[in-house]
């Protein structure tokens, strides 16, 4: 046994509340080093009559490691633990203080997690379980209401450039609400509405005023109104971190320097504001001198940024929120952000900008999930760019499995591109074999998946601003081929809930230098295989397959024979398949 | 290199702030497998104008690890980060995906520390750094009016029962004020002062006011005053955790049950409150009936213990609580609970009882430092019961080391014993060479001591009630010598920054299956060596001692030689000396 290995720390993903009365334990070993865990658990005051050992199983693994998991439901609210960690006949046991021979007796030198506070368990918010996202960047998506826009509005569909506008409006989102039910779209994301001057809107100028060209409160509202009566939630952005150059504050400060009753709300070096050298004299996202830094350790900012997350939840009854740049704003700021959206939505999604590993935000008092572009960046590296084998892929993702607690993952905000990256069809370099692997992996694996506008009809496009382009409405220019695909993978998520959070996930072939990945998803009722030949070659994958009836969902393109319970599935070049059987 | 052993992880103990321009990172390896660490640093936005290469050393180690730690002064207040880790010839570099041959250039893959906040910044109050605290159990210190004694007041320095009462009181202490000071203290630590029904008064009945037995308001009030005329500091014992079963919401709940308006102070399960074969049918501080734990997520219960907790700091001007059963209590609550206490009083010291590994409470938004008990059981396994060899202590003081960030380590609430434990001369066995030594580590080590009135003078007693005993005030039945011995120690501590906060901890002889201890704390000015035998015979420690000239600080009951650079001390049994050497 590799004791080195072997890791367990309270809190966050290694002892986490899953609910109200249910602790989840976990433990890291060597990869394929031990082949039992129990976790020796019980009540601090009353030892003796509550001591149970709880079995863990392997719940997921990545290139090093083995990560084990088990449930405990401790009869009064508080738990202590020490680990029996088995490799055949060997057997150590791991307590707070120290791996011993001996079966600890002594509940203070163990681990433990003091109490379940019902207020403290992470419980985002259940309809995200079974959502599908798409994303909307407003300025290019449709232009529903020529009056409102902006003057310089070039022709929809021209060259999108950092600083050009389009015209697009949320008139327009609500022209089309027929075309993203169609699709089977149950949520959208809006990257920022409110008055800015830039077209992405992350300059914001009011932050409690809908930017002019795309409509007012009402037509917000109304939208809301509308994508509810169809089942669609709808987030928005949050831009916190900093504040556009013609924020009402920031300008004063510009004007007033340290006499500004502002000054407080930014983080300002020197006076007058400058840049030199290109580095401005006050903190700003990145060094963009239009994106001042807000000093959201300020009461007054705090109070009044904390206002306008609660106005737009109540104002217009939005979903949630999307947080830009929120790994770079200060817990205590988050923390108290949640309260008081929770407050006035508890069914709103809290979803954090954070492109790193983001556990830390992640335990119940800040986000309820990250974009996820740890994900995002493991799919390109598979199904897309071929820079990883299949054992690899399985490893990430069973890495990323690890790091948070099951109730993250359930409701993680699973993407494959956005306004901030090169399209998916991009990166694929045209290949929509490579683009369908990849959307099938990302609607079967567990998390909300989202779509990045147009994605769905062949839109390509480099990193910004080429992602940025406007949304194709010509019919006879959308690949309808591929708009079927997607409205066909939406509809399987949907019919399947092994395919969302109540399924387990499982790797059951993942080769070193392979290219055929198999992986399982299962609930009580249905268990669900996906199966994908990420080559040029055609492949035969074979399965244990015992008895079972197995039924296609979804693919086609294969041959499939069956002897002595074992299934030879033939996948073509980049062919993939669906397959299911009935538990019940 | 063992990979499996290599450990980091953004934030907690592992890349905290310092202060608000330093960032310290740290990084876990298997023990004397790294020969060098080095942490590859830089801004996200500017990655090439501010990529540097910083070294890790390593600050301490325990029994299967080493730990590395470097210092960043990022520019922009932003960090990403990857470690070059190296064995000899043989390197590797780590990111947040993996490990990796080539240097990583891309920042998105690294680690990061998105921003230091000053506000989140873990800032202990400095004045921790320097004290040398005494616990005071009231009820058992003094009499100084026996006025208000209880009504059964018994004979001072007859055997204490969990039930009975001595008379000890808030003006008994303002009585001895004189003999704390010349003892060496400048800070008191005292356990529950408010109105309650036993002799601890961890059942409390009235938060607002002072037990009458022990005094009133104003009595406190020139107890702190007179404390700090003195310089001594003032911590206060709030039991928020549960209530006594006389604190009048309780009183309510137990009269009118489920119609009462305070039902949601408490968690109750079954109305009429019962006990049913032992177990209360509402949630209790352990299984004790008259003890019911408060709702610290009802938005009343904690409006009311925050004024309390403001209250006591504004009134007689606390300089911080210890809080009783603190781990039980919800984190948001102890969040909340911060911002009030250092509103009141920036300086204030917040001290959680946490018998465990504390680390998720030391992060800057709940406590400063917990009663660090795991401390306790590492002098007491090695100076006093023999349970462990000397590398096993230097490895378990490492761990311990470890865990926290530096500012924790610097105010840790270091114990030998208190009220809740046997009192360190019995743990001794009476053999008082076994308690100097303990003693002596204590206070030669980072982190705040603390001794349990009457300690200094001998008293003994075994686990509650024996350890509760009325102080003993006649000098002739005071051990003054073991008192001179505790005032000069003390004395040593106070001369001596080194001692402190700002000395580096290094052991330099720890052996396995020794029994004697050499350790090192050096700050810029001074090189002390404290020594240490811990056995019945004679040894004698040779160090590679150079050209210093070492002076005795403290014991001389040793004798020294020094030949070709070498210094051999021999200690006799249970023998230890200080010895220290100018670096300026």
């Amino acid at each position: 046994m590799l004791l080195e290995a072997i890791y367990h720390q309270p809190k966050r993903n290694w002892a986490y509340a899953y609910d109200q009365d249910t602790i989840h334990l976990r433990l890291r070993a060597k990869k394929n080093d031990l082949t039992e865990v129990h976790a020796l658990t019980g009540d601090k005051y009353a030892w003796d009559a509550t001591k149970a050992l709880v079995p863990l199983t392997k719940f997921t693994s990545d290139s090093m490691f083995d990560y084990f998991e088990g449930e405990v439901k401790p009869p009064y609210h508080r738990l202590k633990y020490s680990f029996l960690l088995k490799n055949g006949d060997e057997q150590i046991w791991m307590t707070e203080t120290d791996f011993q021979e001996e079966e600890p007796d002594d509940p203070g030198r163990m681990f433990q997690f003091p109490y379940i506070h019902a207020g403290a368990v992470f419980t985002p918010p259940a309809w995200v379980k079974d959502a599908v996202f798409y994303q909307i960047f407003p300025e290019r998506f449709a232009n529903g209401n020529p009056d409102i826009s902006p003057e310089k509005v070039e022709q929809w569909g021209g060259e999108p450039t950092p600083f050009n506008f389009f015209g697009g409006d949320l008139q327009g989102v609500i022209d089309h609400l027929d075309y993203i039910s169609d699709l089977g779209i149950n949520a959208i994301y809006f990257t920022p509405i409110f008055e800015a001057t830039t077209n992405h809107k992350y300059d914001t100028e009011d932050y409690l005023r809908v930017d002019r060209h795309f409509g007012d409160a009402d037509t917000v509202k109304r939208l809301v109104e509308l994508c509810h009566a169809r089942g669609i939630r709808v987030l928005l952005d949050a831009v916190f971190n900093h504040s556009g150059k013609t924020f009402a504050p920031f300008v004063d400060v510009q004007k007033n320097g340290e006499q500004s009753k502002y000054k407080d709300w930014f983080h300002v070096h020197e006076y007058p504001l400058d840049v030199k050298d290109g580095i401005p004299t006050y903190e700003t996202f990145g060094f963009e001198a239009h994106m001042p830094k807000l000093n959201t350790e300020n009461a007054e900012v705090k109070a009044y940024l904390l206002e306008v997350a609660e106005y737009w939840i109540k104002e217009v009854g939005a979903d949630g929120w999307r947080l830009d740049v929120a790994d770079e704003v200060d817990d205590a700021f988050w923390r108290d952000f949640r309260r008081v959206v929770k407050a006035a939505n508890p069914d709103a999604y809290i979803l954090g900008e954070v492109w790193n590993e983001s556990s830390s935000w992640l335990q119940g008092d800040q986000f309820d999930a990250s974009m996820n572009y740890p994900f995002t960046d493991a799919v390109n590296a598979f199904f897309v760019k071929n820079t990883m084998h299949a054992e690899q892929f399985a490893n990430s993702i069973g890495r990323q499995l690890s790091r948070y607690p099951l109730q993250a993952s359930e409701v993680a905000f699973n993407l494959l591109d956005s306004h901030d990256t090169t399209r998916l069809l991009t990166l694929c370099e045209g290949d929509q074999r490579k683009m369908k692997l990849a959307a099938l992996f990302q609607f079967s694996y567990m998390g909300a998946p989202c779509i990045y506008y147009g994605d769905e009809i062949g839109m390509d496009g480099e990193h910004d601003p080429g992602c940025r382009k406007c949304m194709e409405w010509d019919e006879a220019k959308q690949d309808r081929e591929l708009f079927d695909f997607y409205q066909k993978l939406i509809s399987l998520r949907h019919a399947h809930p092994a395919l969302r959070a109540e399924g387990t996930v499982r790797f059951l072939q993942a080769r070193h230098d392979g290219s055929q990945l198999v992986f399982e998803r299962q609930n009580e009722e249905e268990r669900i295989l996906v199966l994908f030949n990420r080559s040029e070659e055609t492949a035969i994958v074979e399965l244990e397959a015992g008895d079972e009836e197995w039924t296609e969902l979804f693919g086609g393109n294969h041959r499939t024979a069956k002897e002595d319970g074992v299934l030879a599935i033939e996948l073509p070049a980049y062919g993939y398949a669906v397959l299911s059987t009935s538990l019940t």
